[in-house]
């Protein structure tokens, strides 16, 4: 890899809020070069007039929307980012994979390594179930080697990059019982994507809050998948998703009974050897307890816990900007790994 | 009881959110008259002045607040609400029920039945121990027939409202294990009163999210008495409550392992004898879940429920206004039972 | 009329902002029994069911929403509302109207005299000018007479209502300099009505303000035509809309050159003696100023004003609740003036 | 001036909301090093324990808040940037320059050029107004070569900076009367500060709109002494702001007469010459709108302008973040004048 020249990067359905997003953070990367942005809806309109907050910005001034077209996209970029809905990532994702494109995915498309929990879960037959078992699970703490060399990157979805980075090291532990875990999430509108739909009109939203998608949501799949490969067993999780009137964040609150006795330090020892050293972990412990606000905008989790000496059981809360950390942010991560360079490249 | 006569009501203590929220209630009940107001602050202030959106109601435009005086408040009321501090609750509302006046206490004070309960979750040594046995715990679908009678009425808090009105029947009958019950909140800023602290700027709270009084929120205490007293036998509950960005509303997640299989009929049934003909229960049932929007500035509790047929657990949830339902109202319809009234009156 | 038979009244189009707070009303509304809604979209359902804050209401739950039908709304119907957007309000309300039907229109159809006004302002031609000459504008502290007897009243848009009724006393009382008004106004977001398009998502409005509009909002057209009635001339108006991330409210502020000295007590004589009496106007004075929150879900408007004598202009602020006294709160007070019910009845 | 070594920059009154924004720009920026920041409440803590959002930042880890004392203030500082209430930054400010540090001042103590005034505007005798004369009006389009020499900047006022900046060209060309300019603002809470009073709590300015500081708010006085200049006489502007639930932005809507015949082409060019090669103004032109959802976070001003043939009047409106390019972007900017830094530096 050339360190000389910069990165080009595409983004294959730049228009949802995650592209917006992408456009954001790469347009301020100092190592890549924004080579193509791909909509259907905006072709031909540049990248400054659909998003006036880019405006300003020489690249937003020149770079124009374009179709989507598999043999420009492959040319344009060194790595392809595609922010697509399930579904049409897969087949898209799968050509350009096939013709040797690095790809970065934030559909759930390829985070699921079990074709048939696909099909449970999104109620669809898988378009490429060839690619699972090579896709990598773009969580940098967990699949920081295997990112560095994939082909193809699965960005976990919001919720669950919230709930398996705390989860992940306290099930692998075993000082929880990975049978009886429950989460409860609050996220802001932007969850949604950009769907015009009554639902998440601003008077709908505003001075609302609602519980959605209980008790099977989606995301689902993925964390109990991702947790049943350090539990060693099948998993089922409690997960209950709500909606809440803020644009960016994600709070989860994870409730584990302990094994052993209460063991405040226990805890405190095993996070800090997990995520001591990472560059977007925020241990908070037990001074503080985190809010969306201080991660807003930013790639940070911020992460706090208690244990509860009266029903002895651990609560851990976490807090993310869903757009960021949750979605683009994180990818923007990934590529960094990807491509050699530092991880908080373009983040900071 | 003289029906042709209103009641004459006076309100201790009017000045912050549940206060204002009574007078907004009272105003408009068609069997009331609002007779007195007190505030340090605002003496000699009419309630029109002071908050203006009640400013053409010749009743807010003619009564004007007074210094809290025991013997004015005693001549002047049929019925006194208390809307108070705790602690200082506990001392005038004692004073008053000594001479005879019936109360109806919107603080925590006359909630616990066990002194060394209040004092493990509120600091402090209660003022009058002796008054705890005859209060009755202001839950109108539990205690309607005590509250009747009551010389002392202790309205329940806002989240204990939105968790006991779902889990009291649950508990009852047994379907599920009272010993593993989880609940997450999420509450309106109103909920921490008209509090002038930084914390509550709109600038804070306003695209925050947060957890906090984690894991010993003081509700419990009241929380685990009620449940209790069901289940005969000493209770623990898990409750997390979060503040979010809107003025009104909680929604309260709960999680409960079901005792056999899973049953949705039995569950239905369930609710429904418990508060099929209850005039302020909306039970959702299977086919809806609740939204804070949809209860704002009424009486309501809107119930839902799932089961999970995967982890087997029943997910119940709620949704109340914190400030009507979760205070002031529920008060209001306390007040109808003691006054012989419908129990819709002035809360349609 | 027989004051002791309720008045039937059907919505047609109640599905959109409007309809739902004209249900609100009427579901509350002592003297109205709601006995049609239409709605091609929700044709089968009940109102309960699309609208779940109504659902324990009787009427509510046996009331089911039916398609649009010119014969059957009249006969069930002894007043029709007509929540349609422009352009459809003037076929069914004229077709309605033929037949003997009395019909109050929310939209924009009848509330110009002037066809060709209509066309450069909706850029369309009116389908039934014919009418134009007898429809009533449905402000009634101004055309309260005629209200009384109308067959077809055509109720002002939200921004004229917060801008005539402040100014019309002015203007008709040469205080002001006509030709030289100039107002500001903020919108909540429900002014946009339940349109389902990108620019009235969540987190396309929360943490956004804009001007829109500019410089020839639709409204201006009959905010000048009611205007010139009073001043005798033709006028032309600077209005600019902004809008503002809240669910409901209004707030015009608007300035006056002052024709002669400042004189604080003639403009306060002004108001008083033209809304002194009025049940929905409250006059703030010089002591305080107008604020959304004090107007929320009612039919008052707040109005409060300033001289600057260093510029010499009045500055006259109105606040109000752009759903209700805006839009279907307005409509159920002239419901009442056609109906010779007492004007607060049902607003209480 | 040595450019290998990072300028060391204090914050005297680091704790409100514009010391905070300083904190996010100066900690991010490349040429600075955050030497100091003073804080009564906070002394002894660190940055990052006051504000968890830079908790990661080595910087913030390290810093302590000191008690404000001047001699460590001047020695640990190239340049002290005061974010105190006025009154108390006329005294500190004149001692550090008295003794050769160059300050950059948040308040409005050196912004007038007039003690009477500022007595007239601010209700107290300035305590140096030997001072006045000296001080450089920190808008860097217009004061740039002053700002690059100068020992003590005061930066405009929020208001005034969206208000300005369109304004003064317009004025200077003479195309608009001068004597008869007209703003209504809009602004986001933080503009209040971190102000714990009752009026500021989130369910006070949720859901709430409201005009204050009606007729003759205080950044009336530097709208007036700046267009003064420009106008060569005597000005009186009307001016309303307006509070508006956000967290961040104002918007301002600018009239103005015409003087000559409606020239869009006019405008745009005198528009273009003023600003066209700034790098943090934005035109829009007649394309689109200002919004502030585009500018958050930003040191942009978007401004978007159209003529109203009708009353041939100019409406000029503006966006800008309050915090940023309002108040301590602005400031950085200046930073980067008086160091001979590219002025975009930490500001992108």
């Amino acid at each position: 890899m050339t360190q000389n020249r910069p990165t080009r990067v595409g983004i294959v359905g730049a228009s949802g809020y995650a592209g917006e997003e992408l456009v954001r953070l790469l347009l301020g990367h100092p190592r890549v070069e924004l080579s193509l942005v791909t909509s259907r809806q905006y072709a031909g309109k540049t990248l400054g007039e659909i998003f006036p907050r880019f405006a300003h910005h020489p690249r937003a001034q020149a770079l124009k929307f374009v179709e989507p077209e598999l043999s420009r996209t492959r040319e344009q970029s060194d790595i392809v980012f595609l922010a697509l809905p399930h579904g049409v990532s897969a087949e898209i994702g799968g050509s350009l994979v096939d013709t040797g494109s690095r790809v970065i995915d934030l559909s759930a498309d390829f985070r699921l390594r079990d074709a048939s929990v696909y099909k449970e879960f999104y109620g669809q037959e898988h378009a490429r179930p060839d690619l699972l078992a090579g896709a990598v699970y773009g969580l940098p703490e967990i699949y920081r080697r295997e990112i560095v060399e994939a082909k193809l990157v699965a960005c976990p979805g919001c919720y669950p990059t919230s709930i398996l980075l705390p989860l992940l090291p306290l099930v692998r532990s075993g000082l929880v019982d990975a049978d009886r875990i429950l989460v409860a999430s609050l996220s802001g509108v932007t969850g949604a994507g950009r769907k015009v739909e009554p639902d998440y009109l601003f008077a709908e939203c505003n001075e609302s809050m609602r519980p959605y998608g209980v008790p099977k949501h989606r995301h689902l799949s993925e964390i109990e998948q991702e947790l049943a490969k350090v539990a060693g067993r099948k998993m089922a999780v409690q997960f209950t998703p709500h909606l809440v009137p803020l644009n960016r964040g994600i709070v989860s609150t994870i409730y584990c009974d302990l094994v052993g006795p209460p063991d405040d330090e226990a805890i405190s020892v095993l996070f800090r050897e997990a995520y001591g050293s990472e560059p977007f972990v925020r241990l908070l412990g037990r001074k503080q307890l985190p809010d969306t606000k201080n991660v807003a905008l930013t790639n940070f989790i911020d992460i706090g816990w208690r244990i509860d000496p009266r029903t002895r059981r651990l609560v851990v809360m976490s807090a993310i900007d869903n757009l960021t950390r949750g979605t683009s942010g994180q990818a923007v991560q990934c590529l960094n790994l990807m491509r050699g360079y530092a991880e908080r490249e373009g983040l900071a």
